[in-house]
């Protein structure tokens, strides 16, 4: 059984691809990339690392240029990154019986709802999964037992959420001071491999 | 690290278990009851199978008698059986850390909102996780992968859900038939073991 979860080399996602691989799936990881900055590259550095297939999911750009308009039509991030990552799906589950991503019971991003979810699965033939029933503690406890974690601040260069393109795009159509308006910078914890007890 | 499930013997609580134990909890399985009619013995031989330790969590009387008494008034079980189960989780709270049980995302029982999650973890001082980001395409999948499973009619002696002790007692206070009306019969799917090859 093959299963494919949208990475980002957080410990959401992380977390998501051990527990299918545990249960016995084949898990290869996607990062979505635009084709505007190689924001994909500490996510493959993450899958090395805990030795899992990684792929570049190619996206279209218009999709980023979308989301870049809406999140600056909204004068904040979240809606856009959810415009983004609904498309994403939709891509990532042309060629998977089975779709994951590390989505948690706490995020701040608007999560899928459930009848986005039915669309989804029902239109592509999916089967859809996420953390959803699990909270920031559970998984900052288990993401500590299991995995080498680096906290740095965000950076373009060790970070592979959506964000960084979006900041990218964003920088260049309305200057730098936009993007850091609606992605002021912050801490980050980023698995950078396997503790060496597990 | 140790970990709580609240336990049927039933397939999403079952693969609850097993994804925490694979995440390196030490897993203990704890079924409900209300000292009314011996409704864990089932659990506790999908328990024993499947090599968890299993305990009763032996629950007052009357919250059985309180959920009764909603069903009746409703005229359908959902709300009854939420507060059976809202009760149960803050009593199996006092003991644990970490408090799992095997709602998933489709689930037609009334499922625990975030707000009362967060009470639930804040007031005792619990992790709560559950399989609310699962679908019951993707456990059933992963069940038949992993465990012997039986089908057949549910009875009052192969089943360990909320629903026996709640039929029972009805059965004592207004009859059989009404019992049967708000408990019509069903083909439930049991864990009675692991397959060979797991």
């Amino acid at each position: 059984m093959k299963a494919a979860v949208l990475y980002s080399g957080g410990k959401d996602s992380s977390l998501m691809a051990v527990i299918l691989q545990r249960l016995g799936y084949h898990v290869e990881l996607l990062t979505a990339n635009f084709d505007v900055f190689p924001s994909w590259k500490p996510a493959k550095e993450a899958a090395d690392n805990l030795g899992f297939k990684h792929q570049i999911l190619k996206a279209n750009p218009e999709i980023l240029e979308e989301a870049v308009e809406k999140i600056l039509k909204d004068g904040f991030p979240n809606q856009g990154i959810k415009h983004l990552h609904n498309k994403v799906l939709y891509l990532a589950a042309q060629n998977y019986n089975l779709l994951a991503d590390g989505t948690r019971r706490d995020d701040r991003v608007p999560k899928i709802r459930l009848n986005e979810i039915q669309s989804l699965e029902d239109t592509k033939s999916v089967q859809y999964l996420n953390l959803a029933g699990w909270g920031h503690r559970t998984i900052n406890q288990l993401s500590e037992k299991l995995f080498k974690i680096k906290k740095e601040p965000t950076s373009m260069k060790n970070n592979s959420d959506y964000e960084i393109e979006i900041r990218y795009l964003m920088g260049q159509k309305e200057g730098e001071n936009m993007a850091s308006k609606l992605f002021p910078p912050h801490t980050q914890s980023r698995v950078i491999g396997w503790r060496e007890d597990e």
